[in-house]
């Protein structure tokens, strides 16, 4: 069992959130994980998965400068994908010919850097991202550092490996069609393909710039999405970047339904390793909560299908167009051969394309209206390099099996490990949802992470216990104090879990409140403010919800209730509850109770 | 002055509100309607306009059994454009052998007769949907009745003269480049260029599928925007239909800004009086209150040069790719020419077009966000029959300047006839705004149509004064009753106005209420609810807003005031301001003032 969880005490400040916290209390400085970092990256001596290295002194010297406390990343040591710009460092997507230097960090990479990540180095990646294995670069092949003998998986073969042989605690990789997740899988690690446009592209060298995603890799979906809320945002310099806020981290819904393809859909190439690791996958949805619903996945089928045959290579072949032409042998034969196909497809192909891509994603909306994720195998196999490089087209293609069509379906992704197989090999499972809902995947996939008990990337560091979803509203929602009928389980909630409220903490009201029963179907009381301190604490519960559903909701709230201002017993401020004074004439006081809940279980029982 | 406003008794019931309003009062009968039209197409006697008219017997016979009372477009008589499906006429986007005859009605014919429109035939139309000009139909060329020389426009000539000539008073036709829009000013009636996908385009004979917008000719924008509210709403036989509900009309605001072109921008090809009349159009939105305010509208040539210049045209040819192979000579030969043109981009040329255009839908939702909507020239001059058939490429590419790029950069656009030139030539502007806005246009559209005077169409009816806008909340809105601060000039309203909110009326509450001066800054009341009967009626402003802006507006409501119910006099209800009784202690009274601006004012004197 190589990768199960081992108790290492040396292995506890791995994840990002663990290194934060060291610098925090000040056992390790910024400037000592750094070197650490460049350390493990001379022992592990594998000069395929770094195309170029920042001067060491240079990435120190930036670490103690870093300004204290506290930067969200202070001191990470992330490298990026070689087809990311980093100022002063060369871009060369794996292409020496291709290769230049930009003066300016990318738009993810300023980001990261203003957030205090320390960037190290550009990795490894299939040239110009064209590949799911990793083989495809002249800068050689990274090892795999979980079962040598397997690809390393790509596009981001470099950034996935480093991760997962823990020289740095998270990376940036690219993902057009899956290469985010595949090489996440085949490295035991945590792959995040956030919604197109959440990530500015600017200072990306394109794959396909209408799918083109920056990824992150990661130990944990915790790292992976603090990494994401750093870097997302809208961008000028990006057309294709897009205002759509990130949502906090959300807590394991008590009512989770997921899909899973129709019996006889999913395909596994004759890998019963994975199709049983796939089942226990969902068995271990079901232990965990989740409700899981059949969904057919042949119109995801046919849009993979139209990326491979459709018009989109064409976005590739623009990218190299003009060194296709100049000097075709500086390109790998692969991505040559690849590529050049891009000249074929005309504007009539591509409309044709896009027509039916329309119609496959109303068909996509319809399943997701159905379910709130969807839960897929990140690939239905595993190969090794030896295979890949004897059968380099079609093993490629079905490494993308369950990850070609998810951009072109405007999905965010977050590819996790759910298994090791007893031959050593990785296997992970991708959870698939509508552009916008990154953050709800993370809040669903980091508890499903931690119930698998795995070790984190090769080396099977232990996980640590997840932290508590802090309890708090995202930066566009609004929290509210329920009092009475709509409190969890009571008659009303309803009216706040249709609107996709979410249940942040139960509280109680400073000690300024009456609480009366009003006459009213259902029955509900009604709370009125007195003078401070010669009321009763009552208990409420604050729920996050979007303006326009607290809108909705205030809307429809019937006299005598009204929403004004409720305060909690520690000083903050929450939208809650208030009664109309006319309308409590002769209702029985009930503060006594303390709240609600408490009030109808003693009537209940009368 | 042949289209000044003539006081013609029998021109009354020429509008659809006028039409619907005599079918209501019971001084005609749909069937009485319907009959006119057909009798008025005989008169008429231009055999180009309609492609294939409807039995007229059925059409009676369909108008003798609408259920009576209320649908909302009952017995008006409809032509329908022959690219657009009706279920038992011929479809063939004016070109015999593409005919086919349909079993259904495509989506819009059938909401349109579902609220009680009597289709009566299928317009005749520019081959395929391609051209501005009117001409290029084997079905002939229908005869502009504002000035006979002139071309009728396209490609929606027939639908156009029809309205026109008073033969009929709605009719549909299809917009991908301006087609109709051009139309609509050569014909001095309105034309509604709905958001893409707020009517569906199922059963549409394709111009340019992702460009494609059925659209709606009539005399009044009151008119055309009825329509469209019948026609409008999402469907699944559609996969580029969109769920966005349609906006009431609107009022016209106190702070309108319009964006005009800079100095210089604009082109007339030498003509003068079409230059000085969209002077004096400009110069009437300020006399109504508008801020003229100037933008850029060179990245709009440059959108429009894509569409001409760049791959669209594959989708034309998708079209009647077939045909060409097999029957080059049954299309039209300029249509032929520019069609065949499709095949030639390819898929990289897509991409590349695809890249710049999104570029460009960011500059111009930078300048919509700087003005509420723009104003441009419908179309830069006027054109001779003679003139375009001699030059049929170029003079129709001209007629398209302030068309071309509307489509692509997913604005919505409302032609409105602006001026009746000396030379007896109309002359239109057409206003511009992001998707969504639809009614927003025809709220201010109207008020500037009815300001010119202009008489309706080519028998230059006369208008009928205003309707009164009906002071409701849309669909989705959300009315909220402002009491205090909030109101029109006082301290808060603003935060009310940054919202987006709009104003609906002037009422007064139920006399169920005291009003109290509470000690805050700025100074603001607090409303309480009494026995009912016991207080007094208290002014207040209905105001409309989305939910989305009341949650916002709601949330930021300090205490001790709240949103609840309030009663105005008549019954309703709306959500409006309450306040917690504890807040009240010691405030003054002042609800014998019967309004917060009452008080204030007397505050001032003293």
């Amino acid at each position: 069992m190589p990768c199960r969880a081992r108790d290492e005490a040396n292995h506890v400040t791995e994840t990002v959130a663990a290194i934060v916290a060291a610098h925090r209390a000040g056992t390790m400085t910024p400037a000592q994980t750094v070197a650490r970092s460049y350390q493990r990256i001379r022992e592990h001596n594998d000069p395929a998965i770094f195309i170029s290295l920042r001067d060491e002194k240079d990435a120190h010297a930036e670490a103690g400068r870093l300004a204290y406390p506290w930067l969200r990343l202070d001191g990470r040591p992330v490298p990026v994908q070689d087809n990311i710009d980093v100022a002063g460092l060369p871009t060369a997507a794996a292409c020496l010919a291709f290769s230049y230097v930009p003066a300016r960090d990318s738009t993810a990479v300023a980001r990261l850097r203003a957030a205090g990540a320390i960037i190290i180095g550009k990795t490894n990646l299939d040239q110009f991202a064209t590949g799911l294995v990793g083989v495809r670069s002249p800068y050689g092949i990274p090892r795999n550092p979980v079962r040598g003998d397997l690809v390393p998986g790509g596009s981001s073969s470099g950034s996935a490996v480093a991760v997962s042989a823990g020289l740095v605690p998270l990376a940036l990789g690219t993902d057009t069609a899956g290469s985010g997740r595949v090489p996440a899988m085949l490295n035991n690690i945590v792959g995040l393909k956030p919604s197109l446009g959440l990530i500015s592209n600017a200072g990306l060298v394109p794959a396909c710039r209408t799918l083109d995603c920056i990824s992150v890799f990661s130990l944990t979906a915790d790292d992976a999405l603090a990494a994401l809320a750093v870097m997302a945002g809208p961008d000028d310099a990006d057309p294709f970047s897009r205002d759509r806020p990130l949502a906090p981290l959300t807590t394991f819904p008590a009512k989770l339904k997921l899909g899973i393809p129709k019996s006889g859909q999913l395909i596994f190439f004759g890998d019963r390793e994975a199709e049983k690791a796939y089942g226990e996958a969902c068995k271990r949805w079901q232990s965990l909560g989740a409700e899981l619903v059949e969904f057919d996945l042949e119109p995801f089928y046919e849009t993979a299908r139209l990326l491979y045959e459709g018009p989109w290579v064409a976005e590739r072949y623009l990218v190299i167009r003009d060194l296709l032409a100049s000097s075709p042998d500086a390109i790998h034969p692969v991505t040559r051969e690849i590529t050049i196909g891009g000249a074929r497809p005309t504007a009539a192909d591509t409309f044709s394309a896009l027509y039916r891509l329309q119609a496959l994603r109303r068909v996509a909306e319809r399943t997701f209206a159905q379910c709130d994720a969807i839960v897929l195998p990140t690939a239905p196999t595993v190969y090794s390099t030896a295979d890949v490089l004897a059968n380099p087209i079609e093993l490629n293609s079905r490494l993308g099996t369950y990850t070609n069509f998810v951009n072109l379906l405007d999905l965010c992704g977050l590819a996790l490990p759910a298994a090791m197989r007893p031959d050593g090999a990785p296997f992970g499972i991708t959870l698939l949802a509508p552009a916008g809902r990154d953050a709800e995947l993370a809040g669903i996939g980091r508890v499903f992470h931690a119930d698998t008990g795995l070790g984190l990337g090769a080396k099977a560091l232990p996980q640590q216990p997840l932290a508590a979803v802090p309890a708090q509203a995202g930066p566009n929602e609004i929290t509210i104090a329920a009092v009475g009928a709509h409190l969890s389980g009571m008659a009303l909630n309803h009216e706040l879990t249709t609107l996709n409220a979410r249940l942040l903490e139960e509280a109680v009201t400073a000690p300024d409140y009456k609480l009366y029963a009003l006459d009213t179907t259902p029955p509900k009381p009604g709370m009125l403010r007195i003078e401070a301190g010669a009321g009763h604490a009552i208990k409420l519960e604050l729920w996050a919800m979007s303006a326009a559903a607290f809108g909705k909701f205030v809307a429809a709230i019937p006299p005598p209730l009204a929403i004004g201002t409720v305060r909690p017993a520690d000083g903050r401020q929450a939208k809650g509850f208030i009664v109309e004074p006319a309308a409590i004439d002769g209702a029985k006081d009930i503060s006594a109770y303390g709240g609600w809940r408490a009030f109808m279980a003693e009537k209940a029982k009368a």
